[in-house]
């Protein structure tokens, strides 16, 4: 089958944007469209100008004999203010505010289209060039770490509360939830991951730190290295937290019976 | 800024390639890229045109108030078998048999890459025209089930094991799991599933069918009507399952110390 180059472009940015950070060679473009090398190579240039001119990240080239072209999701800061204001607002309800100061969020975190592009904001701000997964603690972080997962193209690792017999022998570790002061365990199946990776750590909401440390101090259990961490929200209070270099995209300033405000976090928008 | 038609065809098949069945207006691309209707019609006409020849899904034009274009993600029956094939291939490694026959399938199951065609795949089966969510429960059919509600365009709702103080009242029921015959609570926000809802519910391994059962029970208590339910895999035995109606992609057939196979369902892949 012959395509014409319109249809090729479409092509090659659909298998691109499919699978982010993934390389494809050109030898897999020429094969697909029946085209000659040089062909591709100007459709990949048209392609490389498309994202760029409408701000949808970057197709980079890489060279070698392991080269081929991929994409990289990247947020402009414009787009990524008025996703996150617009967020800020939908959170800014009072009825959101549950007894205990707990905030219901599980319809926005849940969301395929708000973690999808949650996921590329974490792959935006924090540097994943040397990271081998993607690690959460379940279960409402999972759908976050899920989407950061795929726009990195790495595999995502979940940490459970118990041990399951379903996933053949653990390690498990006790922490302090700041939240309800309460000693929990969390474990991790010893097949889920290799001694000495390097991880990216996500989850939904910091307030103390305790969760986040205690997946830390898990990694470290696995003689893993933790390269960057990422909640969607943390809190202002209380201001010293228990992990240090967590990148959140927004800040929880006051919650209070009838009174809930986030605000994005113009720190790390760039 | 002046699009070229190459430009546009790839901006056009990125935005709706990264929201699955969202609507966009002819109004939305003609401002994105300054071009007249009549430009962009042809531009569709084309994009159309290459969904088709690489059998990436389906572009269809929606007319009237509320019209415009979107695109449906479908998976094309040789790419079904394929994938599947390759996918049971991993599976049907003896080292992932653990103790009780319990298979060891997270790597595969949180696997961004796998689960976002899984999602395809049963948005290609299920028939969700009429649905308004997609429903699990925690905590291994999640990246599943938010593949499969991307694909869907649906918003993800999941069944806790255990009420949570951070998602508001919730209602609970019990239920019989069949791989371990104990007797399990179930439970759901009360915020999370308007009453009336039509779900589809998503898992990623059925025995006896029992926690898909619970779901299904847990759904009348919310008065909502299951209108597609979906499992990655089910097992062969026992052949009476406590649901009917479920589309499984793979069978287990087989599973002992040291043998396990599976194989693609045939029966649904078309």
């Amino acid at each position: 089958m012959k395509f014409k180059r319109n249809e090729r472009i479409g092509g090659i940015v659909k298998i691109l944007s499919d699978s982010p950070n993934r390389i494809f060679t050109l030898s897999y473009f020429t094969q697909k469209f029946n085209a000659a090398k040089s062909t591709i190579s100007e459709d990949i240039l048209i392609v490389k100008n498309v994202f760029e001119k409408l701000k949808l990240g970057k197709v980079i080239t890489i060279a070698g004999a392991a080269g081929g072209v991929k994409y990289i999701p990247k947020v402009s800061s414009e787009d990524a203010r008025e996703f996150l204001s617009e967020l800020c607002e939908q959170i800014n309800d009072p009825e959101r505010v549950l007894p205990g100061k707990f905030l219901y969020l599980i319809d926005i975190i849940y969301s395929p289209q708000v973690v999808s592009k949650v996921g590329k904001l974490f792959a935006t701000y924090i540097d994943y060039s040397s990271a081998d997964c993607v690690v959460t603690i379940e279960t409402k972080g999972i759908p976050l770490a899920l989407a950061t997962a795929n726009a990195m193209n790495l595999p995502l690792v979940i940490i459970r509360k118990n041990s399951k017999i379903s996933e053949g022998s653990s390690l498990s570790i006790n922490y302090v939830s700041a939240s309800n002061e309460k000693i929990q365990t969390m474990s991790l199946s010893r097949k889920s991951l290799k001694e000495g990776s390097k991880v990216i750590i996500i989850d939904d909401f910091m307030r103390g730190g305790g969760t986040l440390k205690g997946m830390q101090d898990l990694m470290s259990e696995f003689k893993a290295e933790v390269v960057g961490k990422g909640v969607l929200i943390s809190t202002n209070a209380p201001e010293k937290k228990l992990i240090e270099d967590c990148i959140s995209l927004m800040k929880l300033v006051r919650i209070d019976a009838g009174e809930v405000k986030t605000i994005p976090n113009d720190e790390i928008i760039k």
